[in-house]
């Protein structure tokens, strides 16, 4: 039986997540869950992020499931730096999974748009880039003063994502792969993503492929989101692209997304997109949506792909039920979920 | 008078230059514009980019008025890097300007925004960051390869992007400026922009400021567009926003764009966001709005307030009067819109 490792994490993480938990247990009964306290209140009350000690133990399990990390009062980039990506990286979750669908029953801002017309998925790198963290300030607060950030961009890393994202479309419907990236400005980075992209799509002659400059692509996610099936691009970009398909299909509260290593060499991590959100943690209003899909890619991931299907179905209907104005209580919905999952 | 030189490029670029020169003739007769053959079709015929006597011509101009240029023919970056950057780089254009406003009598993709309620402008960093071109390939097409990109922030480059930004609020009626970066993750680059910011906003205690990081402000540009009125931020993050901007006023057809160099040491460059679009060039056909728009941009830049706003208000009523479904041709609107700025 899977074991997976849970941080509850910070502000509605832990509403969240315990409804996320109430689902899993549902669907997959006798999986053994442990929690780890970190976050932005373990920092403030110890001021440690990620013990080595905790890390080591990470690594033992099968998956995380993580809530929300942060707070204001956390100094920008500690717990990101410290915690996030921390794992990201040592875990070697190169695979950053972001689908986005417009669901029937919810309404997105695009006027044009009818529910089940975006499915996409984005699959963005998760371990190199501008994320590596290379860069550096000198001259501090002096006239003089310059500061840099390196994007590192290895033929292993880059490949290796998109022979992932070809993969993923193999398995879609629509069988289509988007190459985002900067090529005519960046024409380093861009030349040896342009390159390993031409690689592996020779590779996959059944699959379609197009590339987009992300300034074009961050329109398109606008004015046509139909447009895409897979895109793969890099880890900022990714960053960026996955907050318009998240606006698009109706605001963070929906996103899911996987942290992967598909290899399972490590263990890969499941998160909702949306943060802490400290205005209204406590309050049994925050939407469990997000996070209970996070849990079908956390499923998907360990191969259960049926309970996986079962949990992303539930919250469809979840969410096609919906009527408009209706108060909800996230411990209910999490009650339905399971409920409707498990059956 | 004032002396411009005109690179009307590929594609549309001439068609469109050819109805901003018109109106720029109507609200100020006698000013001197003289045509530069550069582009992808000067290239493909002589394999020049940007000489560099032309380079220096250039630079004895007030403004140049560009149209497009840019062909699927020519490889990536050459055009780029070889023409529309090294012009933002050699005449110090470090503020380049991109308003966005959802015009009376036009609709954008976003059902719940009304014309009027977006009308922001972005003020992209145009001389530093990611465009700086440094970075470089090792071990190409092998196993071992890797590329980098280095984003270069100075003090100097980004304080006074942001000095600009702050001027410009002072003049609008909101007074709010909004810096966009990723401190959480860029934390070098990040530190000194955020430090440059809180330096030149302690300056203006009249002016309404606030931190989003990029990713959270792609999604509020969807979600929230009206909440923005000047943003300032970097250069690989203001291309990308600046096409969600557009995006969300209607597409870039309308969309308007000048790099600045604010002391006029050297011209500043005007031009459509659009590209050449190849597709429906030589027709007739394409909209000069966003020409028209930008030679606006370049007569307030030269301190033709005046004649800016009535070109502006030229292209506002000929926007409202529009009715959806009528052909369009470009000369046409060029004539109405000289017609009506000139009176
Ligand atoms: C919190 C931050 C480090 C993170 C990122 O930039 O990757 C977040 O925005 C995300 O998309 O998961
Ligand atoms: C063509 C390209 C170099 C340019 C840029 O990236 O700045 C364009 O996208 C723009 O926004 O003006």
């Amino acid at each position: 039986m899977a074991r997976i490792a849970v941080v509850a994490g910070d502000g509605i993480g832990p509403e969240v997540v315990a409804q996320a938990r109430k689902v899993l247990d549902a669907v997959l009964p006798g999986i053994e869950a442990t929690e780890y306290d970190l976050g932005a209140a373990r920092y403030h009350r110890t001021g440690e992020v990620l013990p080595d000690s905790v890390l080591a133990e990470l690594a033992g399990y099968d998956a995380i499931l993580l809530g929300a990390v942060g707070d204001p009062t956390v100094p920008p980039g500690v717990l990101e730096r410290g915690l996030l990506l921390k794992l990201r990286f040592e875990f070697d979750q190169y695979v950053n999974l972001r689908p986005s669908r417009l669901w029937p029953g919810t309404t997105g801002p695009l006027a044009s748009v009818k529910p089940n017309e975006i499915d996409l998925v984005v699959v963005r790198e998760g371990t190199e880039g501008l994320y590596a963290g290379a860069g550096g300030v000198l001259h501090r607060d002096t006239p003089a003063e310059v500061a840099t950030e390196e994007s590192l961009n290895t033929r292993h890393g880059v490949e290796r994502v998109i022979r992932d994202a070809f993969a993923r479309a193999g398995r879609r419907e629509r069988r289509k792969v988007t190459l985002v990236h900067k090529t005519n400005v960046l024409t380093h980075a861009g030349s040896l993503w342009a390159r390993a992209f031409a690689t592996v799509a020779a590779e996959h002659p059944d699959i379609e492929t197009e590339y987009q400059h992300v300034d074009a692509a961050a329109m398109f996610l606008v004015t046509q989101p139909q447009r895409y099936d897979v895109v793969v691009t890099d880890n900022l970009f990714g960053d960026i692209l996955t907050d318009i398909a998240a606006a698009v299909t109706g605001g963070i509260g929906l996103a899911a997304s996987g942290s992967i290593n598909p290899e399972r060499a490590y263990p890969s991590m499941f998160e909702p997109v949306h943060g802490s959100a400290p205005d209204i943690a406590g309050q049994g209003v925050a939407d469990p949506a997000a996070a209970v899909l996070s849990t079908a890619l956390l499923l998907d991931h360990l191969g259960h792909s049926d309970a996986a299907r079962r949990v992303t179905e539930a919250v469809a209907a979840e969410l096609a039920a919906r009527t408009s104005g209706t108060p909800r209580r996230t411990a209910d919905i999490g009650d339905r979920l399971a409920a409707s999952a498990a059956s």
